[in-house]
């Protein structure tokens, strides 16, 4: 082994002696400004440093991504202003970046910098994808989760303190740091800048800004800038590597456990199995990205973000970073599926009962907040050019009858979970709607939230992907007949120990 | 990292000049017919004519695979027919394969092609492994599943609809696409050719024909051909690879749900951390597969199918594709563990009770249908053959006495589950064998079924692989008490609640 | 492909011929005993030899390896006894060594063998980790789990047989085959030495010293020579690798589970994702280690073991076998987070109600068992020195103050759960402490155990590391909250089943 690596080594010498004998820039320079940086935190935090030092920015300026012709740039600004588009993207370069629109900008060695580099930030060079970002239901992730009434009584019971005494329980509201640390450390925090303190640092006193719900990732995370999310929930600092985004591991973080079992299904799906089994040959870099070439089975992002093309250099999808672009269908987090909603921030959609969500209690969508048909056919038409890249129409078209039925069966079996709780509020079994009291806290309502959050979702999921246990015993159709048949029973235990409430 | 690439680039010509001076033939000729198709298809479905073209498939042709010694053959073919023999193997070699055998054969651009390509076809090169293939339970994975009464009840409650009214649950039968969908995913389906339909395609106006319950890759797929199975399941479109096949990524697309977790087991247990661990420095390409050499941590492969060899040529374990061959006993899927069944489709297998299981509903084993103990013996050796690439006698004989012991303590605890059950029907708590009603669909048989589904299977599956924690608190051993006291408890609540049915 | 390889093969030979030229040493030579062993076991157990073959032992000396500056050294020892330090570390030098000390050492084709290589005889070279290992919890996790009372009965009732017969439950005891197949797979069982027995083997028969519970390599493992523990849990047999010991699967076979779900939340880390999407480009092997540069986000072994240096060489943190040198809370196993252990031996803590646990039931801590603040307080600067490698100090005091917090919320969901199983313990609805009886064996008390084992622990690794939904959704606040909900109604069904018992 040890052999072979010093080949390799003195192969490395050799081609980048080539390279400069033929005259190739091989990478523009890091600022002054940066320089200084690293000339301290290359001992303060070192680990960042190094990591960055094998990032893209770390070697090619704006400038000469611009330069590359205009399907295969990284970047997505027609030109980049003044000196930035010069030196090679470092610390500098974001984190002193407009220090007047950074409500948290505080002088630092002599330097005006801010610790949160938003997507205003990112924005100087890739401005398509924050604005397509912007529009996605994940940039207002926060607002939709935290201003939806609905919500926030989950929020409550999942995260709030309960207390057993006198044989009764009773329930205390949650607080900001299991907020943080809980839901929102995915949907992300409402970060604000606070006093300057003083801190001793390995460099003698500083002063730093300090920021609450802070350190937060979160995709719909309140910026002090006023921006929303965070480009670094998913290429996460200090690479910011397209490679890391384009595995499935990335999206992981947020969509694995039962609520969201994206990355479990899509693990166990052949395209998974494919990607798992094949990950050490694949190019994840290239852009574009082409299909059977660099990559023989789909990733998160092939279906929903990245630009594919065949090795023609036909495109079969355009990049988005808008990534319900090529999804007709909502699946996950409400009790039934339903057509996108128009809007990101969905906070305001309420149904004819007030609830705040996107159907009725009994399935109906609320159209006038959700896409409409022509658009779900557009939708759909989109994710199907990227399926054609390896299936035949019949194939597609085999696959997607299926996932229709799903919608149905699924959306069937959380009706009758509905009854179930609804027939408990009504006889005052669990106190709920027709109370006017928490819907989501009792156990009775607690079963009926996992036949839709965890098993109608899993199963649709296992569909979409082709994970079949997890539409099957791994929380799909046998969970959602199992819930059903002891919510049913549950009742009527209830019913012989509680006495009816007035 | 592009200097490296460029070297290696570099590399790769002079080498592949080299090999040309040498007089090396590195790579058959593709046939004209497979010229045609791929004129068309690397535009239409270019992704999986890329990763043909990366596959051993369309590099080598059958003639040269014969070339080599038998052990390092990938084909068992002794002698492969006329023209087939001399190009590589691509589209045409098999989608126009014997074409008046193929039901769903018709006229596409000037040829007569195929959609479903069977194990039928893959026998031209493969005789062997499809030969053994079909003596495996996997084969009749369908058969096995539709044609069981009591597995009929199961679908019937796990996909079929439920419908809560009036205080009551009632049942409604499954749909095709749901069961297609669901078990069948794994299963198989039972593939029908329809009526021709005419599409619009990029390249015009064309006839396809139609195909029921398709798309599907299971391992027990009824096709039109009359043929069972779906070599694509392991070896995926279109790179068919050893190499994926052999990866535990593999198997985990079925064998991952809580009903089988043998995937899970594997990723804790040492051989599958070792696995992951090293996956990038082993060659899991080489025919036959040397211990230590290749690899030094099984797969599933390595122990249920592939050829062993140590770095003297002596063979551990041959090669075979019916993957009982190594296993006296059948862990999972049942009530009790048991001797392997005689034949592969087991649905004709009945007890005394009626059900068709192969053990009485106490445990004792339906022995006439099922294995004898020399047979157990022999399966065992084999099996055994495989461990001692690594392990000493003592250590062997060690794991095995513990797996004695886990099939006698599982199948205790699955007999206690058993007899609650079986005391819930008797006093008309539930209505299920006595009543000849579906004995799986109400809560505390479901509860039952988990029992042995769940629990008592992954206690085995931990200790036949020790993945430890799923034989104790990731569904194993904890579960199994667990779930034993909820169901006594629960047939108190039921007595309580419910007024015995006559 | 191919062309590739042969040309890198081809690069490997002449490397190799350099290095020769160049007088480089490359490697110690075997000694004639080793060889002697390897003339049969390349035949008898060829993949473990060349397995071995792989590793570094196999090919650095000890004498070498003392001769690396002390930071980079994989040995401890300043000095190894004679013929040992110059001859590569072979099956004779451990299987041989110290002959009188081991109980079980036999005569085995004119040497003296033993089976079970222990801690002891890995101290030759390796004296420091061996001693820290021992002050480790984890090298007394079989007297820690067997000598503790409550433990016992926790293990009674999920390994033992329960019995339905007349309506009742009743238990057995379980049997040793079956706890060296559950807890002591991972805790280490008690290794016995028995007779002499005969073999038939490859080589003719030959005699053998039986061993009780045996295979085992569980980390708290009693071995025959006295000492504890198995440095080959982490470090498989028979490369011993640093790297596979680095990598998370090697933690993740025992700390996977629900009841320490660390592997998990860290797969969905954004270190666990970013240390799977980069894996095959880091270099476990380096040691020390350098952040950013080795690796760039940490994995288990990074936090709790490794020596950590940056590029500059500066220590970040010292290596450590004592994984409690970085850890001030105790966060799983018990009903309470609490105050690491003074002892490594946690059997004989006791708390006022005459439990073996470090808090009492209603949480606090058993102070004189435990660590006080001010080892708490240097531990927890160990830990942050890590994690300034890669985040600044606000980061970093943000992160923990959410630990703080996440260990009051949950050890406030435990109390309330105590309160409740306490309340089923008083009215008699169940029978545990108060009535002298097994208090974790019903299935109200085993819902108890559920809130701390499972989800309290999740919750609190969820924080800890930053795998989110372990702390929400799966396995986290929401089944707190669910489980504590079920409890309560669970009461009231008992009460309304169950005539009180006196």
């Amino acid at each position: 082994m040890s052999c072979v690596s010093k080949v390799m080594g003195m192969a490395v010498v050799f081609s980048c002696l080539l390279g400069s004998f033929f005259g190739v820039a091989l990478a523009a320079e890091v600022s002054g400004d940066t320089e200084t940086c690293i000339g301290c935190h290359s001992m303060v935090t070192p680990g960042i440093v190094a990591d960055w030092q094998n990032s893209r920015h770390a070697k090619v300026s704006p400038a000469e991504g611009l330069q590359k012709e205009k399907i295969a740039r990284r970047i997505s600004a027609e030109k980049v202003p003044g000196e930035l588009a010069e030196t090679v993207v470092g610390c500098a370069e974001c984190h002193m970046l407009d220090a007047d629109k950074h409500p948290g900008s505080f002088e630092h060695n002599g330097f005006t910098i801010h610790t949160v580099v938003s997507p205003a930030d990112c924005a100087t060079c890739h401005p398509t994808e924050v604005t397509e970002y912007a529009d996605n239901l994940m940039a207002q992730a926060y607002a939709s989760l935290v201003n939806n009434p609905t919500y926030a009584h989950m929020i409550k019971s999942t995260n709030g303190m309960h207390e057993y005494a006198d044989g009764m329980m009773t329930f205390h509201g949650s607080d900001p740091l299991t907020e943080a640390d809980s839901c929102l450390s995915c949907h992300g925090t409402d970060v604000k800048v606070g006093e300057l303190v003083t801190r001793e640092t390995a460099m003698g006193e500083m002063e730093f800004p300090t920021l609450s719900n802070w350190p937060n990732i979160g995709v719909g995370r309140l910026n002090p800038d006023g921006s929303v999310g965070s480009c670094s929930s998913c290429h996460m600092r200090h690479q910011f590597s397209i490679e890391v985004a384009r595995k499935p591991y990335t999206c992981a973080q947020c969509h694995k456990g039962p609520d969201v079992p994206a990355s479990k299904v899509y693990a166990v799906s052949v395209h998974g199995n494919i990607q798992k089994s094949s990950d050490k040959d694949w190019n994840y870099k290239e852009v574009p990205w082409t299909v059977g070439k660099d990559f023989n089975a789909p990733t998160c992002a092939t279906c929903h973000a990245s630009e594919v093309v065949d090795e023609n250099g036909e495109v079969l999808a355009k990049r988005t970073h808008r990534f319900n672009d090529r999804l007709p269908w909502r699946i996950f987090g409400l009790p039934y599926a339903h057509p996108h909603p128009i809007a990101a921030d969905t906070s305001n959609i309420v149904n004819k009962a007030g609830l705040h969500f996107p159907t009725e209690l009994t399935g109906e969508p609320v159209s006038k907040f959700l896409i409409d048909q022509a658009e779900m056919d557009k939708r759909q038409a989109t994710m199907e050019a990227v399926c054609s890249g390896c299936h035949s129409e019949q194939w597609v078209k085999g696959h997607f009858t299926k996932f229709d039925k799903v919608i149905e069966t699924t959306n069937h079996m959380t009706l009758q979970a509905t009854k179930i709780v609804a027939q408990a509020w009504e006889e005052g079994l669990a106190e709920g709607l027709p109370q006017g009291k928490n819907p989501v806290n009792e156990a009775i309502e607690l079963k009926w939230v996992e036949q839709w959050l965890f098993f109608g979702n899993s199963t649709r999921f296992a569909t979409a992907m082709g994970g079949t246990d997890y539409g099957v015993f791994a929380n799909g159709r046998w969970y959602q007949a199992k819930n059903l048949q002891e919510m049913h029973d549950y009742l009527k235990f209830l019913r012989a120990t509680k006495p009816p409430v007035k």
